[in-house]
């Protein structure tokens, strides 16, 4: 294979598959498409048909469902996407392949620190104030936004450096990829898992006894839960099935003129 | 090395380990315990101390309070354990780790099934009764059971019939362990989110507005939810660090009498 296309496209022997394999790598990413997707698209019906909308700070009560809408697009569809398409990008250069990871978990940074604003001002601005920070739904999102920029420093530092210096900074990095891909599932599964104690807290607080008639909107938040539940599962398949790991190569840029 | 000592311990160069492998597998693994204790003594404490300890049928809502605690030692301390041990077990023969991997999932099943029964007996004991699946906890209670079943019904025969036929079923069981191993991981963090909703409604029900002025119940119920958040970090790291995995070698039995 000449080198030139060699350079462009990682078409190695050692990352090639069988048709069965091909059938369950489509079926798992065309199901965590689904799912990742699926959760927005919950939480915006919910919140459009049973919460009245959106609003800033003239509404606190309408600006509250910015909180969960925000929260799910960048934690969980954001940065469930920026993680699938690490994965699936297996034939293409692994530098682009990085450039999207970083760019899909750079948008979810914009939600975050949205919906983080929005629970405050809903928090400080309704009457009477409600006390910030107290429940274990806010602690472990501490947590989760505590892992997440974490874990968004460090990449996008290692991928600012592999910009500047690839070669000399191989081996530190290949040494930061396993603890950067074992601490990214373990934030998505602690999003989810703030996520459905957020939704729990919502559904008792709001619907109070109601919740136990299972009305629409009681079906509408536990099938939302169920969906996020879902992308747990499939994303943690996903991302641990052995198989569908691209073994990685430390790519040398070769400095010719060829 | 003689063969009767290699057919009880496997001390192979593949899985020796420098002193700071070492140093960070026992820093962890003692993290791990200290966390999976902690959350049955805190469960324990927070039943005991604020909520009237227990009862059975004759008193429903003291019944409820075996629930949380049955389903915190049955789904994280005894499966954590049961997980723990099969890493732990570096050096033991393959067929012991599996003989105690399995015990303690199968000391977790009376925990799960009185858990779940008493639950049910508080619901359709209480005046009025309150009704029972409507709730996202419960739905995830659900799912994760029916892993939990699932994962132990497979590891349960692939498990016999090693005793069996070793030999002829070796490529099967071997084929079965990535997936067993990828399950049991997602469902142990399934079973601490579906803990963590449980807590959020139980705390929400209870204390109501109260829950925000932090008394010493919120606080106790916090630093549980974020000892099971603890538990799913320091779990999750080290059941998924690459290094900690025992590289397993099928084990063909020697039919000879030396």
């Amino acid at each position: 294979m000449p080198l030139w296309f060699r350079r462009h496209r990682n078409y190695d022997e050692d990352n090639s598959w069988a048709c069965g394999n091909w059938f369950e790598f489509l079926l798992v990413v065309s199901l965590a498409i689904v799912l990742l997707v699926g959760s927005l698209v919950l939480v915006l019906f919910w919140v459009m048909q049973y919460r009245e909308g959106f609003a800033w700070t003239e509404n606190p009560a309408k600006e509250f469902n910015l909180h969960p809408v925000l929260m799910v697009a960048g934690f969980i569809t954001f940065s469930g996407f920026s993680m699938l398409l690490y994965r699936i990008g297996r034939c293409c250069r692994r530098i682009y392949v990085k450039l999207f990871h970083t760019i899909f978990h750079a948008l979810a940074v914009p939600c975050v620190v949205v919906g983080f604003i929005a629970v405050l001002d809903y928090h400080n601005l309704s009457q009477p104030p409600i006390r910030n920070f107290y429940s274990l739904h806010s602690w472990m999102g501490f947590v989760t936004m505590g892992l997440f920029a974490l874990q968004f420093v460090v990449g996008f530092f290692s991928f600012l450096i592999l910009l500047c210096c690839e070669n000399a900074t191989a081996g530190c990095r290949a040494s930061l990829v396993p603890i950067h891909a074992t601490f990214g599932i373990l934030t998505f599964m602690l999003a989810v898992a703030t996520c459905l104690t957020g939704l729990t807290e919502k559904a008792v607080f709001s619907l109070g006894n109601y919740y136990s008639y299972m009305m629409d909107e009681a079906i509408v938040i536990n099938a939302l839960a169920m969906t996020l539940v879902g992308s747990a599962i499939v994303m943690g398949y996903f991302l641990l099935r052995e198989g569908f790991r691209y073994s990685g190569h430390i790519l040398v840029s070769v400095q010719s003129e060829m």
